[in-house]
Protein backbone atom coordinates (compact mmCIF):
# COMPACT_ATOMS: atom_id res chain seq x y z
CA UNK A 1 0.00 0.00 0.00
CA UNK A 2 1.10 3.49 -0.86
CA UNK A 3 1.32 6.08 2.46
CA UNK A 4 2.55 9.53 2.73
CA UNK A 5 5.71 10.68 4.00
CA UNK A 6 6.08 13.42 5.85
CA UNK A 7 8.95 15.90 4.80
CA UNK A 8 11.97 14.60 7.88
CA UNK A 9 11.01 11.16 7.52
CA UNK A 10 12.49 7.92 5.17
CA UNK A 11 11.50 4.63 4.58
CA UNK A 12 14.13 1.84 6.46
CA UNK A 13 14.01 -1.55 5.52
CA UNK A 14 14.70 -4.62 7.29
CA UNK A 15 14.97 -8.72 7.33
CA UNK A 16 16.47 -8.72 3.17
CA UNK A 17 14.11 -5.40 2.51
CA UNK A 18 10.84 -7.58 3.26
CA UNK A 19 10.20 -4.92 6.25
CA UNK A 20 9.66 -1.49 5.60
CA UNK A 21 9.47 1.09 8.06
CA UNK A 22 9.34 4.80 8.16
CA UNK A 23 12.00 6.47 10.47
CA UNK A 24 12.83 10.21 11.47
CA UNK A 25 15.91 11.63 12.58
CA UNK A 26 13.97 14.46 13.77
CA UNK A 27 11.51 12.53 15.77
CA UNK A 28 11.85 8.81 16.57
CA UNK A 29 14.13 6.29 14.71
CA UNK A 30 14.39 2.71 16.30
CA UNK A 31 17.52 1.30 17.45
CA UNK A 32 19.38 -1.91 17.07
CA UNK A 33 17.67 -2.94 21.25
CA UNK A 34 14.18 -3.06 18.64
CA UNK A 35 15.61 -5.63 16.93
CA UNK A 36 16.99 -7.25 19.58
CA UNK A 37 14.44 -7.85 21.29
CA UNK A 38 11.71 -8.67 18.27
CA UNK A 39 14.77 -11.54 17.83
CA UNK A 40 14.20 -12.70 21.52
CA UNK A 41 10.68 -12.91 21.82
CA UNK A 42 8.95 -16.05 21.19
CA UNK A 43 5.48 -15.39 20.45
CA UNK A 44 3.11 -18.50 20.47
CA UNK A 45 3.94 -20.44 17.11
CA UNK A 46 0.46 -21.50 16.60
CA UNK A 47 -3.64 -20.60 17.49
CA UNK A 48 -4.31 -16.93 17.54
CA UNK A 49 -3.23 -15.18 20.42
CA UNK A 50 -3.04 -11.57 21.24
CA UNK A 51 0.38 -9.97 21.32
CA UNK A 52 0.90 -6.81 23.00
CA UNK A 53 3.90 -4.24 22.56
CA UNK A 54 3.93 -1.58 25.14
CA UNK A 55 5.19 1.65 24.44
CA UNK A 56 5.27 0.61 20.50
CA UNK A 57 6.65 3.54 19.07
CA UNK A 58 7.20 3.72 15.46
CA UNK A 59 6.47 0.05 15.55
CA UNK A 60 9.61 -1.12 15.08
CA UNK A 61 9.39 -4.36 17.48
CA UNK A 62 6.21 -4.82 16.28
CA UNK A 63 7.15 -4.81 12.92
CA UNK A 64 9.91 -6.77 13.15
CA UNK A 65 8.10 -9.81 14.87
CA UNK A 66 5.55 -10.09 12.52
CA UNK A 67 6.27 -12.74 10.71
CA UNK A 68 7.00 -14.99 13.60
CA UNK A 69 3.53 -14.42 15.30
CA UNK A 70 0.54 -16.47 13.90
CA UNK A 71 -2.12 -14.13 16.06
CA UNK A 72 -2.72 -9.87 16.45
CA UNK A 73 -0.23 -7.82 17.49
CA UNK A 74 -1.29 -4.88 19.55
CA UNK A 75 1.12 -1.75 19.67
CA UNK A 76 0.22 0.87 22.15
CA UNK A 77 2.05 4.07 21.86
CA UNK A 78 1.52 7.33 23.85
CA UNK A 79 2.64 9.79 21.48
CA UNK A 80 0.39 10.35 18.22
CA UNK A 81 3.05 11.42 16.03
CA UNK A 82 5.05 7.89 16.76
CA UNK A 83 1.56 6.49 16.36
CA UNK A 84 0.92 7.84 12.84
CA UNK A 85 4.34 6.84 11.80
CA UNK A 86 3.65 3.35 13.00
CA UNK A 87 0.59 3.18 11.82
CA UNK A 88 1.34 4.23 8.12
CA UNK A 89 4.65 1.31 8.31
CA UNK A 90 1.82 -1.46 8.96
CA UNK A 91 -0.15 -0.07 5.97
CA UNK A 92 3.13 0.19 3.43
CA UNK A 93 3.86 -3.62 4.92
CA UNK A 94 0.00 -4.93 3.92
CA UNK A 95 -0.27 -6.19 7.54
CA UNK A 96 -3.17 -3.88 8.71
CA UNK A 97 -5.09 -7.80 9.16
CA UNK A 98 -2.31 -8.64 11.62
CA UNK A 99 -1.05 -5.27 13.96
CA UNK A 100 -3.20 -2.99 14.99
CA UNK A 101 -1.33 0.57 16.74
CA UNK A 102 -3.36 2.21 19.61
CA UNK A 103 -2.46 6.20 20.59
CA UNK A 104 -2.94 5.48 24.13
CA UNK A 105 -1.68 5.70 27.44
CA UNK A 106 -0.66 2.48 28.27
CA UNK A 107 -2.96 3.31 31.56
CA UNK A 108 -5.93 2.89 29.69
CA UNK A 109 -5.34 0.16 27.91
CA UNK A 110 -8.21 -2.01 29.88
CA UNK A 111 -10.58 -0.24 27.92
CA UNK A 112 -9.59 -1.68 24.73
CA UNK A 113 -8.07 -5.02 26.11
CA UNK A 114 -9.39 -7.59 28.59
CA UNK A 115 -7.28 -8.13 31.46
CA UNK A 116 -5.73 -11.24 31.69
CA UNK A 117 -6.27 -11.79 27.78
CA UNK A 118 -2.62 -11.30 26.27
CA UNK A 119 -0.37 -14.39 25.29
CA UNK A 120 2.74 -12.70 24.72
CA UNK A 121 4.17 -8.72 25.76
CA UNK A 122 6.86 -6.91 24.65
CA UNK A 123 8.39 -3.76 25.45
CA UNK A 124 11.32 -1.63 24.74
CA UNK A 125 10.54 0.85 27.49
CA UNK A 126 11.98 4.47 28.10
CA UNK A 127 15.30 3.41 30.03
CA UNK A 128 15.89 6.20 31.80
CA UNK A 129 14.47 7.72 35.18
CA UNK A 130 13.76 11.23 34.45
CA UNK A 131 16.51 12.55 37.44
CA UNK A 132 19.52 10.61 36.50
CA UNK A 133 21.90 13.14 36.25
CA UNK A 134 24.44 11.47 34.21
CA UNK A 135 22.20 11.39 31.12
CA UNK A 136 21.24 15.01 29.14
CA UNK A 137 17.81 14.62 28.25
CA UNK A 138 17.36 15.10 24.53
CA UNK A 139 16.22 17.97 23.46
CA UNK A 140 13.22 16.46 20.94
CA UNK A 141 10.22 15.93 23.11
CA UNK A 142 9.53 13.00 21.10
CA UNK A 143 12.92 11.14 22.10
CA UNK A 144 12.82 12.31 25.24
CA UNK A 145 9.40 10.87 25.99
CA UNK A 146 10.42 7.51 23.91
CA UNK A 147 13.72 7.51 25.92
CA UNK A 148 13.01 8.82 29.70
CA UNK A 149 10.58 7.81 32.12
CA UNK A 150 8.37 11.01 31.93
CA UNK A 151 4.98 9.00 30.82
CA UNK A 152 5.47 5.57 31.48
CA UNK A 153 8.37 3.80 34.20
CA UNK A 154 9.64 0.69 34.79
CA UNK A 155 7.08 0.00 37.81
CA UNK A 156 3.85 0.85 34.73
CA UNK A 157 5.15 -1.12 32.22
CA UNK A 158 5.75 -4.35 34.33
CA UNK A 159 2.76 -3.61 35.80
CA UNK A 160 0.76 -3.29 32.91
CA UNK A 161 3.01 -6.50 31.57
CA UNK A 162 1.21 -8.63 34.50
CA UNK A 163 -2.27 -7.11 34.34
CA UNK A 164 -2.41 -7.66 30.13
CA UNK A 165 -0.81 -11.74 30.44
CA UNK A 166 -2.74 -15.03 30.83
CA UNK A 167 -1.20 -17.04 33.47
CA UNK A 168 1.82 -18.15 32.61
CA UNK A 169 2.77 -16.43 29.75
CA UNK A 170 5.77 -14.60 28.75
CA UNK A 171 6.82 -10.65 28.95
CA UNK A 172 9.86 -10.19 26.81
CA UNK A 173 11.75 -6.44 27.92
CA UNK A 174 14.71 -5.08 26.96
CA UNK A 175 16.48 -2.93 28.69
CA UNK A 176 19.78 -1.20 30.38
CA UNK A 177 21.85 -3.69 32.38
CA UNK A 178 22.67 -0.94 34.79
CA UNK A 179 18.98 -1.26 35.90
CA UNK A 180 19.08 -4.96 36.46
CA UNK A 181 18.12 -4.72 39.99
CA UNK A 182 15.56 -3.04 40.06
CA UNK A 183 14.20 -4.82 37.16
CA UNK A 184 14.52 -8.16 39.18
CA UNK A 185 12.80 -6.16 42.14
CA UNK A 186 9.65 -4.62 39.95
CA UNK A 187 9.30 -8.22 37.92
CA UNK A 188 9.22 -9.93 41.27
CA UNK A 189 6.29 -7.54 42.84
CA UNK A 190 4.69 -8.49 39.66
CA UNK A 191 4.33 -11.87 39.83
CA UNK A 192 6.57 -12.16 36.64
CA UNK A 193 9.36 -14.97 36.87
CA UNK A 194 12.37 -14.41 35.14
CA UNK A 195 13.30 -16.87 33.19
CA UNK A 196 15.91 -16.13 30.69
CA UNK A 197 18.21 -13.32 30.56
CA UNK A 198 20.40 -12.72 27.88
CA UNK A 199 23.14 -9.43 28.28
CA UNK A 200 24.47 -8.11 25.12
CA UNK A 201 27.81 -6.42 24.59
CA UNK A 202 28.79 -3.43 22.36
CA UNK A 203 32.10 -5.03 21.99
CA UNK A 204 33.92 -8.00 23.48
CA UNK A 205 35.75 -6.98 26.32
CA UNK A 206 33.45 -4.35 27.15
CA UNK A 207 30.94 -3.69 29.64
CA UNK A 208 27.45 -5.30 28.62
CA UNK A 209 24.71 -2.23 27.49
CA UNK A 210 21.97 -3.81 26.89
CA UNK A 211 19.43 -6.94 28.81
CA UNK A 212 16.91 -8.86 27.20
CA UNK A 213 14.44 -10.42 29.84
CA UNK A 214 11.71 -13.05 29.80
CA UNK A 215 9.44 -13.58 32.58
CA UNK A 216 6.84 -15.82 33.32
CA UNK A 217 3.45 -14.32 34.93
CA UNK A 218 2.67 -16.19 37.98
CA UNK A 219 5.86 -18.73 37.63
CA UNK A 220 8.06 -20.15 40.18
CA UNK A 221 10.90 -18.27 41.09
CA UNK A 222 13.79 -20.61 40.36
CA UNK A 223 16.30 -20.17 38.71
CA UNK A 224 17.17 -18.13 35.26
CA UNK A 225 19.22 -19.17 32.50
CA UNK A 226 21.57 -16.73 31.40
CA UNK A 227 21.84 -16.84 27.56
CA UNK A 228 24.97 -17.29 25.72
CA UNK A 229 26.41 -13.14 24.91
CA UNK A 230 25.39 -11.48 22.06
CA UNK A 231 29.12 -8.43 20.87
CA UNK A 232 27.10 -6.49 18.26
CA UNK A 233 30.11 -4.48 16.75
CA UNK A 234 33.90 -6.04 15.77
CA UNK A 235 36.53 -3.87 17.20
CA UNK A 236 36.19 -1.77 13.65
CA UNK A 237 32.71 -0.90 14.80
CA UNK A 238 31.34 -2.33 11.98
CA UNK A 239 28.43 -5.01 13.17
CA UNK A 240 28.87 -7.95 14.23
CA UNK A 241 27.84 -11.47 12.03
CA UNK A 242 25.82 -12.50 14.86
CA UNK A 243 23.81 -8.70 14.18
CA UNK A 244 23.65 -8.93 10.53
CA UNK A 245 21.99 -12.22 10.63
CA UNK A 246 19.45 -10.82 12.52
CA UNK A 247 19.11 -8.09 10.58
CA UNK A 248 18.55 -10.50 7.71
CA UNK A 249 16.26 -12.67 9.37
CA UNK A 250 18.73 -15.69 9.55
CA UNK A 251 18.70 -15.88 12.99
CA UNK A 252 17.16 -19.42 14.36
CA UNK A 253 14.95 -17.82 17.01
CA UNK B 1 59.99 -26.48 51.83
CA UNK B 2 59.59 -30.15 51.75
CA UNK B 3 56.14 -31.75 53.04
CA UNK B 4 54.50 -34.89 53.04
CA UNK B 5 52.04 -36.24 50.88
CA UNK B 6 49.59 -38.86 51.78
CA UNK B 7 49.51 -42.02 49.66
CA UNK B 8 45.98 -40.05 47.56
CA UNK B 9 47.86 -37.20 47.21
CA UNK B 10 49.97 -35.26 44.36
CA UNK B 11 50.87 -31.91 43.35
CA UNK B 12 49.52 -29.58 40.84
CA UNK B 13 51.16 -26.58 39.73
CA UNK B 14 49.95 -22.96 38.42
CA UNK B 15 51.08 -19.75 37.25
CA UNK B 16 53.69 -20.54 34.88
CA UNK B 17 54.74 -23.43 37.75
CA UNK B 18 55.45 -20.59 40.68
CA UNK B 19 52.06 -21.89 42.67
CA UNK B 20 52.26 -25.90 43.93
CA UNK B 21 48.99 -27.10 45.08
CA UNK B 22 48.17 -30.47 46.84
CA UNK B 23 45.41 -32.27 45.45
CA UNK B 24 43.38 -35.59 46.04
CA UNK B 25 40.97 -37.30 43.83
CA UNK B 26 39.59 -38.79 46.70
CA UNK B 27 38.87 -36.01 48.91
CA UNK B 28 39.40 -32.62 46.77
CA UNK B 29 40.68 -30.86 43.89
CA UNK B 30 40.18 -27.57 43.12
CA UNK B 31 37.74 -26.41 40.10
CA UNK B 32 38.45 -23.62 37.38
CA UNK B 33 36.26 -21.73 39.17
CA UNK B 34 38.74 -21.41 42.05
CA UNK B 35 41.13 -19.73 39.87
CA UNK B 36 38.63 -17.50 38.22
CA UNK B 37 37.67 -16.43 41.92
CA UNK B 38 41.46 -15.66 42.77
CA UNK B 39 41.89 -13.95 39.15
CA UNK B 40 38.49 -11.91 39.86
CA UNK B 41 39.31 -10.59 43.44
CA UNK B 42 40.23 -7.42 43.59
CA UNK B 43 42.59 -7.24 46.90
CA UNK B 44 43.96 -3.94 48.10
CA UNK B 45 47.77 -3.34 46.22
CA UNK B 46 48.89 -1.54 49.25
CA UNK B 47 48.80 -1.75 52.92
CA UNK B 48 49.01 -5.00 55.51
CA UNK B 49 45.08 -5.14 55.05
CA UNK B 50 43.60 -8.57 56.25
CA UNK B 51 41.81 -11.02 53.77
CA UNK B 52 39.86 -13.51 54.21
CA UNK B 53 38.87 -17.02 51.73
CA UNK B 54 35.63 -18.40 53.62
CA UNK B 55 35.30 -22.33 53.01
CA UNK B 56 38.77 -22.20 51.42
CA UNK B 57 38.81 -25.99 50.59
CA UNK B 58 42.57 -27.52 49.84
CA UNK B 59 43.56 -23.60 49.88
CA UNK B 60 43.63 -23.13 46.18
CA UNK B 61 41.81 -19.27 46.12
CA UNK B 62 43.92 -18.05 48.81
CA UNK B 63 47.00 -19.80 47.35
CA UNK B 64 46.49 -18.40 43.83
CA UNK B 65 45.52 -14.38 44.77
CA UNK B 66 48.45 -14.24 46.98
CA UNK B 67 50.70 -12.72 44.39
CA UNK B 68 48.44 -9.93 44.50
CA UNK B 69 47.77 -9.50 47.89
CA UNK B 70 49.78 -7.28 49.95
CA UNK B 71 48.64 -7.93 53.34
CA UNK B 72 47.81 -11.62 55.13
CA UNK B 73 45.25 -14.22 53.88
CA UNK B 74 43.25 -15.76 56.30
CA UNK B 75 41.36 -19.36 54.77
CA UNK B 76 38.85 -20.61 56.73
CA UNK B 77 38.28 -24.25 56.42
CA UNK B 78 35.42 -26.73 58.25
CA UNK B 79 36.94 -29.89 57.20
CA UNK B 80 40.65 -31.20 58.77
CA UNK B 81 41.74 -33.14 55.80
CA UNK B 82 41.60 -30.19 53.24
CA UNK B 83 42.77 -27.54 56.13
CA UNK B 84 45.53 -29.89 56.40
CA UNK B 85 46.01 -29.92 52.77
CA UNK B 86 45.75 -26.56 52.49
CA UNK B 87 48.67 -26.06 55.04
CA UNK B 88 50.72 -28.53 53.75
CA UNK B 89 50.82 -26.33 50.46
CA UNK B 90 51.12 -22.84 52.32
CA UNK B 91 54.48 -24.64 53.61
CA UNK B 92 55.28 -26.04 49.99
CA UNK B 93 54.87 -22.18 48.56
CA UNK B 94 56.82 -20.77 51.41
CA UNK B 95 53.92 -18.67 51.99
CA UNK B 96 53.81 -19.34 55.83
CA UNK B 97 54.90 -15.75 56.35
CA UNK B 98 51.14 -14.88 54.34
CA UNK B 99 48.33 -17.72 54.26
CA UNK B 100 47.13 -18.59 57.56
CA UNK B 101 44.94 -21.58 57.61
CA UNK B 102 42.34 -22.02 60.36
CA UNK B 103 40.35 -25.37 60.75
CA UNK B 104 36.94 -23.80 62.10
CA UNK B 105 33.35 -23.71 61.36
CA UNK B 106 33.18 -19.69 59.85
CA UNK B 107 30.56 -19.45 62.40
CA UNK B 108 32.99 -19.65 65.07
CA UNK B 109 35.95 -17.61 63.07
CA UNK B 110 35.21 -14.15 65.58
CA UNK B 111 37.11 -16.23 68.05
CA UNK B 112 39.98 -15.49 65.76
CA UNK B 113 39.10 -12.15 63.48
CA UNK B 114 37.69 -9.00 65.33
CA UNK B 115 34.49 -7.74 63.32
CA UNK B 116 34.46 -5.07 61.13
CA UNK B 117 38.28 -5.66 60.60
CA UNK B 118 38.71 -7.60 56.66
CA UNK B 119 39.60 -5.48 53.70
CA UNK B 120 38.50 -8.02 51.53
CA UNK B 121 37.04 -11.47 51.98
CA UNK B 122 36.57 -13.97 49.08
CA UNK B 123 34.42 -17.19 49.04
CA UNK B 124 33.93 -19.81 46.55
CA UNK B 125 31.29 -22.09 49.04
CA UNK B 126 29.14 -24.95 48.37
CA UNK B 127 26.89 -24.32 45.52
CA UNK B 128 24.20 -26.96 46.04
CA UNK B 129 21.00 -26.76 48.31
CA UNK B 130 20.72 -29.68 49.66
CA UNK B 131 17.70 -30.73 48.93
CA UNK B 132 18.38 -30.03 44.89
CA UNK B 133 17.15 -33.29 43.78
CA UNK B 134 18.62 -32.87 40.34
CA UNK B 135 21.67 -32.74 42.27
CA UNK B 136 23.29 -36.31 42.60
CA UNK B 137 25.20 -36.33 46.21
CA UNK B 138 29.13 -37.13 45.90
CA UNK B 139 29.22 -40.60 47.32
CA UNK B 140 32.77 -38.89 49.57
CA UNK B 141 31.74 -36.99 52.31
CA UNK B 142 34.54 -34.29 51.21
CA UNK B 143 33.27 -33.69 48.55
CA UNK B 144 29.85 -33.31 49.44
CA UNK B 145 30.39 -31.00 52.48
CA UNK B 146 32.39 -28.52 49.63
CA UNK B 147 29.43 -28.74 47.21
CA UNK B 148 26.52 -28.85 49.17
CA UNK B 149 25.35 -26.64 51.45
CA UNK B 150 25.72 -29.01 54.50
CA UNK B 151 27.84 -27.39 56.33
CA UNK B 152 27.39 -23.76 55.26
CA UNK B 153 24.70 -22.52 52.53
CA UNK B 154 24.50 -19.15 51.22
CA UNK B 155 22.84 -16.76 53.70
CA UNK B 156 26.23 -17.95 56.10
CA UNK B 157 28.46 -16.69 53.75
CA UNK B 158 27.25 -13.66 52.99
CA UNK B 159 26.40 -13.06 56.71
CA UNK B 160 30.10 -13.79 57.48
CA UNK B 161 31.48 -11.89 54.70
CA UNK B 162 29.13 -8.71 55.85
CA UNK B 163 30.13 -8.91 58.85
CA UNK B 164 34.15 -9.74 58.60
CA UNK B 165 34.28 -6.82 56.32
CA UNK B 166 35.03 -2.84 57.20
CA UNK B 167 32.50 -0.66 55.58
CA UNK B 168 33.00 -0.10 51.81
CA UNK B 169 35.29 -2.89 51.54
CA UNK B 170 34.72 -5.99 48.99
CA UNK B 171 32.94 -9.23 49.05
CA UNK B 172 34.16 -11.43 46.13
CA UNK B 173 32.34 -14.54 45.21
CA UNK B 174 32.07 -17.41 42.80
CA UNK B 175 28.55 -18.90 42.40
CA UNK B 176 26.36 -20.52 40.05
CA UNK B 177 23.99 -18.03 37.86
CA UNK B 178 20.85 -20.13 38.22
CA UNK B 179 20.52 -18.88 41.95
CA UNK B 180 21.03 -15.76 40.86
CA UNK B 181 17.87 -14.52 42.38
CA UNK B 182 19.26 -16.00 45.99
CA UNK B 183 22.03 -14.48 45.66
CA UNK B 184 21.18 -10.68 44.82
CA UNK B 185 18.39 -11.35 47.47
CA UNK B 186 20.79 -12.78 50.59
CA UNK B 187 23.49 -9.99 49.52
CA UNK B 188 21.16 -7.53 49.78
CA UNK B 189 19.35 -8.55 53.16
CA UNK B 190 22.94 -8.39 54.20
CA UNK B 191 23.68 -4.92 53.12
CA UNK B 192 26.21 -5.88 50.71
CA UNK B 193 25.76 -4.18 46.92
CA UNK B 194 26.81 -5.63 44.14
CA UNK B 195 29.22 -3.55 41.91
CA UNK B 196 30.46 -5.62 39.35
CA UNK B 197 28.83 -9.22 37.82
CA UNK B 198 30.88 -11.45 35.43
CA UNK B 199 29.10 -14.78 33.60
CA UNK B 200 31.51 -17.20 32.51
CA UNK B 201 30.30 -19.25 29.53
CA UNK B 202 31.16 -23.04 29.25
CA UNK B 203 31.41 -22.63 25.60
CA UNK B 204 30.17 -20.16 22.63
CA UNK B 205 26.21 -20.86 22.26
CA UNK B 206 26.09 -21.94 26.00
CA UNK B 207 24.29 -20.62 28.89
CA UNK B 208 26.18 -19.42 31.49
CA UNK B 209 27.39 -22.07 34.23
CA UNK B 210 29.07 -19.54 36.80
CA UNK B 211 28.98 -16.40 38.15
CA UNK B 212 31.42 -14.05 39.36
CA UNK B 213 29.63 -11.33 41.81
CA UNK B 214 31.75 -8.30 43.38
CA UNK B 215 29.39 -6.55 46.20
CA UNK B 216 30.53 -3.77 49.06
CA UNK B 217 29.77 -3.51 52.22
CA UNK B 218 26.96 -0.84 53.03
CA UNK B 219 27.13 0.52 49.52
CA UNK B 220 24.51 2.26 47.68
CA UNK B 221 22.16 0.04 45.93
CA UNK B 222 22.37 1.47 42.61
CA UNK B 223 23.28 -0.30 39.66
CA UNK B 224 26.06 -2.98 38.83
CA UNK B 225 28.13 -3.25 35.83
CA UNK B 226 28.26 -6.67 33.66
CA UNK B 227 31.87 -7.28 33.21
CA UNK B 228 32.67 -8.88 29.29
CA UNK B 229 31.80 -12.90 29.49
CA UNK B 230 34.92 -15.48 29.86
CA UNK B 231 34.38 -18.20 27.78
CA UNK B 232 36.34 -21.49 29.13
CA UNK B 233 36.46 -24.05 26.40
CA UNK B 234 36.97 -24.31 22.94
CA UNK B 235 34.45 -26.01 20.34
CA UNK B 236 36.83 -29.30 20.66
CA UNK B 237 36.85 -28.92 25.20
CA UNK B 238 40.22 -27.32 25.12
CA UNK B 239 40.56 -24.41 27.12
CA UNK B 240 40.93 -20.99 25.46
CA UNK B 241 43.71 -18.54 25.56
CA UNK B 242 41.61 -16.93 28.20
CA UNK B 243 41.77 -19.35 30.63
CA UNK B 244 45.18 -20.32 29.73
CA UNK B 245 46.26 -16.75 30.27
CA UNK B 246 44.67 -16.42 33.83
CA UNK B 247 46.17 -19.83 34.92
CA UNK B 248 49.75 -18.89 33.25
CA UNK B 249 49.05 -15.07 35.36
CA UNK B 250 48.69 -13.11 32.32
CA UNK B 251 45.49 -11.93 32.99
CA UNK B 252 45.99 -8.09 33.77
CA UNK B 253 43.87 -8.07 36.88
Amino acid sequence: MDVKLLPDERVDMLYNDEVHIIQSKEVFSFSLDAVLLANFAQPRKNGRGLNVDLGAGNGAVSLFMAHKVAGQIVGVEIQERLADMATRSVQMNDLTDKITIINKDMRDIFDDIRPGSADMVVSNPPYFTVDNENTVMHEDEHYAIARHEIKADLDLVTYTAKKLLKNKAHFFMVHRPDRLFEILESLQKNHLAPKRIQFVYPKAGEPANVLLIDAIKDGALTGATILPPIVTHNDDDTYTKAVWDIYEGKSND
